[in-house]
């Protein structure tokens, strides 16, 4: 299907408004029998469930383990097959980097250089601190190749973001990576013609580096891999679906991708009940709001069961102040599963409930994995999450006469 | 996937018979807690579904409201997202214009010009007897131009639909309508080569036209949108399946579109008691009939809950009619759901229950929305209605060795 021409077509501005909340990595698996949604004292997502219609959902299709770009695009609407946001992109944003439609970013590695050779592609796990000096160093020193701005943001240990600004700029090029030890430097290499300014740029910002880091004991050199761009073709969701949409999320990745999806991203706290007043602040000014609850995935990522379960007893205390908000679509979901028997993320399809006055309810009555499956809207792909949202607010003009 | 392909190469001729009831708009939303299907005494249909193997059915995909056209088109296996009938052929068929597959047709407004503006649309919108009297003076007056015969079939108020027969017929033509009032008549224009002569005979008679019209008050132009033919691409029922399918509709657009795809369309009087007569007069003549009862969806259109409902029981009392002529496969499903609270299509799934002695029954015993989501065969695009009915009739042969 062409998702997003028909919802070009389709989609009416209503003052009708949508909150999504996403309850990260939710799914799980069971210990002791049950899983970590089974075992979890939570009356008001249950009392969700009985009010809504529920149904699970396959991110990218049944059996694939999504990361966290490919399963949120989905439940945007954007398919994840189709739309593949780089690795750069990805490291930017979990970084908290703002990405602009126009920049091109790429992962680093500060690196060892000896005699020519890589000899450590991670410059001895340099300390965190060790890196934000060296950042804090460069950013002083090149500023700027040929009027293109250029920036590093440190991350974790020898980790860094490379970011350049300007115009006409592509990301159509090689790694500037030998990829294993003990090999010389390569420079990066330009895919396509258009692509030759950028790698010029590049190349000129490795040797810049080179010579500054010159006297560094470990972190003279860096490797960059990933270059990336925003995909020219992601539509903002304002555009394709005629929404005002407000993202709600306190970590770098979440609110780094709905801000490429041209969301307005919101000021938030860490604390969970600040997702919820900063929804209940700001929710005349917006048609549509995706809330991001992290816990659940954190706690599954690091297996730790019972911090799982409080997670999802600790959000279902604010449920309710959900529905005070009387939306005319409330959906609660999760983006991919992270069973805390896998530490991991995984391929087990997502608990999904809808309630709007424009729905019947089934009779599903727990918010679980397993009751969600038995619930009339059956099993889904996440891409159909917009669709329903949109139509059960009514936002979708008919298709055809 | 491809379905006509495979169908083509699959499907095998047999006696075996398929007998298709569809209720159109049958799904409805909750009224006091109840849908129209539950709130119905419908012991028949029930039964059936107590018979059968039951399920759920997206006409276009979740979230997307159907018109007619396409709706009715992915029930007979053509995907309403890759077949596409032009507005001119809906208004056409909604009329009761029949459309072979070499006319042109477009919907028509009479309008009043003056001074060369388009001062009203729609010529103050006169009464349909205005309508029905101009369009038999311009059929005797205009009969053909370039031996392309001309035809003017009147709709109500100010509207009625064009039609051109004869050969190298194009619809690629831009609207005669300047769209907006105090504007200019504008021209057909082609927007291809071979689009030139049909534009020229458009054109010839809009002129033709304003001369016969010059002494009316009101209506003295007209103007033109919508140009369409039957879709070029559009294979018919019996080449596709090898079946020889009959149509019984009542009203025109059911009618016209049937005719399209190359069923039998049989005549039938307006009672729901024509539709099984109908069926049990030709039984013998067809191996597929398609029953269209419109009171579900005219009902829900209207918003009148209590007489959807009623016409649910009304049909019910013929169902074991069905029984008894012992099809092979009796299917009784819906096109789109119109909820009468919504008093409009919508995109909610519809209930679909399939009978066949190759089919295991399932534990659905009632035919409402909610109990056939429960069903054996899930929920699934109403694409594959068409595969299923043929499969359980043993028309088409197994794919690959």
């Amino acid at each position: 299907m062409n998702w997003e021409k028909i919802a070009q077509e389709l989609t009416q501005p209503t003052d009708s408004k949508i909150v999504l909340l996403v309850m990260d990595g939710l799914g799980g698996l069971p210990v002791n029998g049950l899983t970590e949604l089974e075992a979890a004292h939570k009356p008001n997502l249950d009392e969700t469930a009985r009010r809504g219609v529920c149904g699970v959902t396959d991110p990218v299709f049944m059996g694939i383990t999504p990361g966290s770009g490919p399963a949120h695009l989905a439940l945007f609407g954007y398919d994840p097959l189709k739309y593949q946001l780089g690795r750069g992109i990805l490291e930017a944003m979990g970084t908290g980097v703002e990405v602009g439609r126009y920049d091109v970013v790429a992962r680093g590695n500060f690196a060892t250089l000896k005699e020519g050779l890589v000899v450590d592609r991670r410059a001895g796990r340099i300390s965190t601190e060790e890196n934000v000096r060296l950042c804090t160093f460069l950013n002083q020193k090149i500023q700027e190749i040929e009027g293109i701005k250029v920036s590093l943001y440190p991350g974790k240990e020898h980790r860094f973001v490379l970011k350049i600004s300007g115009p006409g700029l592509s990301d159509a090029l090689t790694d500037a990576d030998p990829q294993k030890e003990g090999k010389p430097a390569v420079p990066a290499e330009a895919l396509t013609p258009e692509a030759e300014f950028t790698a010029k740029i590049i190349n000129r910002f490795l040797e810049e580096l080179r010579q500054a880091l010159q006297n560094e004991p470990k972190a003279n050199y860096a490797l960059l891999r990933g270059f990336s761009k925003f995909p020219s073709n992601l539509p903002p969701m304002s555009e394709l679906y005629k929404i005002k949409p407000a993202s709600i999320a306190n970590y770098p990745m979440y609110r780094g991708l709905t801000r490429l999806l041209g969301m307005e991203v919101l000021e938030v706290g860490p604390s969970t009940e600040e997702i919820f007043e900063t929804l209940e602040k700001h929710y005349s000014d917006y048609n549509f709001f995706y809330l991001h609850f992290k816990k659940t995935d954190s706690t599954g990522e690091d297996g730790r069961y019972e911090d799982k379960v409080k997670a999802i007893e600790e959000i279902d205390r604010f449920i309710p102040r959900l529905w005070a908000l009387k939306p005319d679509v409330l959906v609660i979901t999760s983006d991919h599963s992270t069973p805390s028997v896998l530490k991991s993320h995984s391929w087990h399809p997502n608990p999904f409930v809808l309630v709007s006055t424009n729905a019947a309810a089934d009779e599903v009555s727990r918010f679980t994995e397993r009751e969600c499956a038995k619930g009339a809207l059956g099993r889904f792909p996440s891409l159909y999450a917009m669709p329903l949202m949109l139509a059960h607010a009514l936002k979708l003009k008919k298709y055809g006469a």
